[in-house]
């Protein structure tokens, strides 16, 4: 027996989702928290962002395979999945981990799944943003209402990261989902955003949940060579940051019988070697 | 007798910064909390950014005396400050209403300012990014840098309002200012970040302040006209929100005799008509 | 009689394109040359962009009507195709006027055209490219090749007016469609390109026709306020140049049975007050 | 003796430029075309952009100097020139291959070059627009100048490679010189313009010279490759194309007392293996 017992007596189902796993550091960090944290906010599902998660751009088979080992059921990406070329293979033959759903047809992978859970079937979905990214993307905003009205007649407990820049888009897909979805919770640039809420129709909102990488960075990249690079024009690399992790998501209560959220809060914790 | 003496007591320099103000409704809750608030926070200093408050596009000298008569001691702004025609011969006659101090030389109006107050001058610097905005501003790492050596010979206590768009650059900002500064505190996404914290060198940052506006809109906008625009192409204007009004700001307790920050704290009051 | 019998000798299809119309100094020249070149060339077809023909900003019902009683069959447009609020309805009424076919679904107007001439049924489109431009359009190489298709249904007598930025998606539009259509002729960056060329499969290409407006100016617009501008970061409007004009677009001759092109040559006229 | 005298007749200046030379294709048709050229067209002095002349990307020490055997007296480049490293310590070295001028302070290498030749003195300048391409680079318009001014303290000749994409910023820097250097000659976009002309104070102005790489490509690069890239949003390299080289270039009469243009006009030969 174990505590999720008590969890079940409200009958909620609760979701964490974390944000950008930034490099070798947040990857540790989230490996040996997520157990902790599963136990403590007596989790039903996780969702990980692993964009950056193979030192700061992309994501590996190998690594996938470790983040959902440590406890996520599902492991979204973004704008940097294309940047290590295994996963190319891994999108075709793993489903629980996504690209963002509004490329043109042929990509490879898939851009939402639908997973069964103990309390209820659970659809994530992970969508990208235009504004300030890569804009010839298929526009979110039709893609996204076309595929949640699919998806609802599976499930009303739909997730949705939205891996986005601007914050106008960002909001606005909150209320274009709002009561529509589960929850939208963006990522993408790296710094939590103090905004959660539950908006008026059901459906948790937060513009960014933050990343879990290293905090004494910039967004997960060492400081020094990232004010260099903006202080001269030329190319630069930037490596991972080290020191302390901050490992940044969110927490999501959600009615599984109508899917309508109930509470969105921020999780932070550091983590030290 | 006022409370201010007991706040005296400690000796600290108390500044509130409050982000854009959008419009109407942002500027009716500022004028009438702004009062309240420097009682109940003891407040030495106000700043407020007013690039949005002539219905969500730039200033009017009006409302920057509107601005300044409910407390504030200074009125920063961003890419927004020519929106309104009338503000650039103002930006000439009052030193205390800023423009980004890195547009290129001959431009009308000035930066930053230095001013007296009751614990010591502090100095209120306006500046702004480039990374998703206008990129051909002059590089606001040099700019700032030079800036500030000069203002550290009149005082130690500097404010940096940071008008920028993304997360990289802001963080980048406030470690590129450590020590050389007493707090840097973003501005222009709209949305509050949950990352306030005093970096290692005694300067406090956060990414963004937040605005101070309607809360069920698109940072300020019409929810409707926004997604409007999302899924055409079509050029469409944006009126300002309406309902209850969000004020986000950042409290920062400063040492007037070293200028270092000891803290920095979330401001977030909701104002129903 | 007239002297197109002449040319019908041949049986070649003599099209006509001329890029940009630029203020009231295009519009006028263009009204004026537009019949002459008419008998010199023996034309059989014109179509005219008009994107910039109301004081460089957009075209109005009226400037259409004109550019059409001077010779143009078809007048088609591109990103400026909404700075005159008037054309909205005006696209609704008159199938000759084109806005870029690439805009979302639900967008007023239509991006093409089939027409009767003597010689053959003639299929007009106007498309838009991405690059350095508003890449939230759909994206134009899927869809014009699913247009062209169906228009060759109808007739293979197809011309692209491609309003693009960039060289690389210029050229590989003309690659895209070689073979599938007569001409690809771009416009938008208002300077004749000197590439000019029939392609392998038959498809006549040009990168840009070039505009026909006031030569002493920034492509169309008073030299001082553009050179004022590029040194300042302050909004400034640009009016219209003034003085000699230069009328730049391509002749390019079909063969009306199969719809491939045999020749493309630029045409320029200079012509003043 | 050979056929110089004969020029030498009227005592001008005779300059050829040739544009962004690309990959081996390119480099190839450079090495034998510009012994013939500069025969047949009697030319005083030549200058080659050799920005993407290894593979497409960048340019290294072994190329330059190919490219200066062949006859360049000086090698212009543009955003490509930091895609090879080995090139960096070589800026240092050659005084005769340039970067842009419009660096941050600080950047390895030189923008410019003033050498003797039998009827004058010349300067090169290599400058970068901003438009469309990195857009934080210095203004080109107050920099070019400043430097024209304290160029032509040693000579009135001076051929600006101006490396920029929008036409507008082109011509604008055309009119910007205007009677200051001796031509303006765009590059980068790798397609030649019908614009040439000189204007009325005596610089020859071409918004662009064109590449010299080969005709049956997207702007120097593979077809399928590109088009493939214009129809998924999935990275891609380009190969260089193959076939037939276009070499595109400008040659341009100078008085040399004056530095005045007398003529311009365009050169191209396609070269067949
Ligand atoms: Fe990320
Ligand atoms: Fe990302
Ligand atoms: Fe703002
Ligand atoms: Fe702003
Ligand atoms: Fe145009
Ligand atoms: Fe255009
Ligand atoms: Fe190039
Ligand atoms: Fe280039």
């Amino acid at each position: 027996m174990n505590d999720n017992t008590a969890d079940s007596a409200d009958g909620l189902f609760r979701l964490l989702f974390l944000g950008d796993v930034v490099g070798e550091p947040g990857r540790k960090a989230v490996g040996l928290l997520l157990p902790v944290l599963k136990d403590e906010l007596k989790l039903d599902f996780i969702v990980v962002n692993g964009e950056n998660s193979a030192g700061g751009r992309g994501i590996t088979p190998k690594i996938a395979i470790s983040l959902m080992r440590a406890g996520a059921a599902v492991v979204t990406s973004g704008d940097h999945i294309w940047d290590q070329r295994e996963i190319v293979p891994y999108l075709a033959d793993e489903p629980r981990m996504l690209r963002p759903m509004n490329y043109p047809e042929g990509t490879p992978g898939s851009g939402f799944v639908v997973l069964e859970s103990k309390k209820c079937k659970v659809a994530v979905v992970n969508l990208q943003g235009r504004t300030f990214m890569n804009q010839q993307l298929d526009n979110p905003f039709p893609a996204i209402a076309a595929l949640v009205e699919k998806l609802r007649e599976e499930t009303p407990v739909i997730f949705v990261d939205f891996h986005a820049e601007a914050t106008s888009e960002k909001v606005a897909m909150g209320w274009h989902l709002d009561g529509k979805v589960s929850a939208v919770v963006g990522t993408h640039t790296h710094v939590p955003t103090a905004d959660e809420r539950v908006l008026p129709k059901g459906t948790a909102f937060q513009s960014d949940a933050g990343m879990c990488g290293p905090m004494n960075s910039v967004i997960g990249s060492q400081v020094e060579p990232v004010l260099e690079r903006f202080h001269t024009m030329m190319p630069t690399r930037f490596g991972v940051g080290s020191g302390p992790v901050r490992v940044n998501g969110a927490l999501i209560t959600i009615d599984p019988a109508t899917g309508k959220a109930l509470s969105i809060e921020r999780v932070a914790r550091t983590w030290h070697e």
